[in-house]
């Protein structure tokens, strides 16, 4: 992958400890503009997109599966990372379909976000998705060792049952903001 | 370290590959109770906390440093990981000393998250501190190879500086529903 590089840092040696299928660690010794030098172990990571996908009552489509990491099964938005050479756009159309069976006419970004920058080079990019409509047999199945059921939160129980997890919560807030902002037109944006 | 785990969940294997400063890389093969096994490289990380520090003005305390693993110079509300065997709270007491040199006499929990948990095990406390003095002369030295700036932000500027880092959109978020369920008492909570 290709890991963002500051010009004015200086990568003084990077050496490839783990590739595994999503990311790669690798251990970097740098020297800042003022001398200092640091030894990191960090994650290059290619980088994701989540979608908040909005049906005509305001409801959110969330996903639900057993994350291991974390020893516990977790309510997210539909999200996943981006393949190499893929557009996001691209991979949050895919991600939608595969984990949602929905597809959407409208998108929108509501930006981007880095969910640990202090070990891990991810960014996440947040897609309003609207107009939506069942993609039903045309759904591409999962990946082969994903397991999630999909459904529907309205506003009240998203920001309960989608507050532990980071890019769902800051989507959710995002597109709050967004609402906001398209329905009081003298707000100070 | 000790990853959660869930009892319905069989863990086949688990290998260590890389022991960092900050977290371990494990790959581990597990079984799910539907049969479904999976393959994961995994973040097995202590586990963090991020402080709010809010000033008599409703400002908030942040700092400014580079994060590698992005290649930026990023805003961030001062935090840290939790050292092993540590209170989160005194983490928390701990990293807003080093970072910003304050002391806080009010604290409370506005609860956690996952950042990550699709690979990483990491979840982050988020703290509010109130009733800050500084630390001053009896500040305690950062770690030797970190750098930083501390400065003040208001409401709006800190909602704009602090976006891109999900830890601290997130606290901030939290803190303005704190805050907003103590000035409008009529509420629905």
């Amino acid at each position: 992958m290709a890991l963002p590089r500051a010009p004015e840092v200086l990568v003084l040696e990077s050496i490839p400890l783990v590739q595994a299928r999503v990311f790669e660690v690798v251990r970097e010794r740098i020297q800042l503009p003022s001398g200092l030098t640091q030894d990191l172990v960090l994650i290059d990571h290619p980088g994701a997109v989540v979608v908040l996908a909005e049906d005509e009552r305001g409801r959110v489509a969330v996903v639900r599966q057993y994350r291991h990491p974390i020893g516990r099964w977790l309510t997210e938005l539909p999200a996943g990372r981006v393949e190499r050479g893929e557009d996001r756009l691209e991979a949050a159309r895919r991600e939608l379909d595969e984990e949602a069976g929905l597809r959407a006419a409208r998108w929108e970004s509501l930006g981007c976000f880095y969910p640990a920058p202090g070990f891990c080079s991810e960014q996440i990019e947040i897609f309003w998705a609207r107009e939506l409509s069942p993609t039903g047999a045309a759904r591409r199945p999962l990946d082969d060792d994903e397991e999630l059921s999909a459904h529907w939160l309205d506003w009240p129980q998203a920001q309960i049952e989608l507050a532990s997890d980071a890019k769902s919560a800051i989507a959710l807030s995002r597109w709050r903001k967004a609402l906001g902002e398209t329905f009081q037109p003298d707000s100070a944006r």
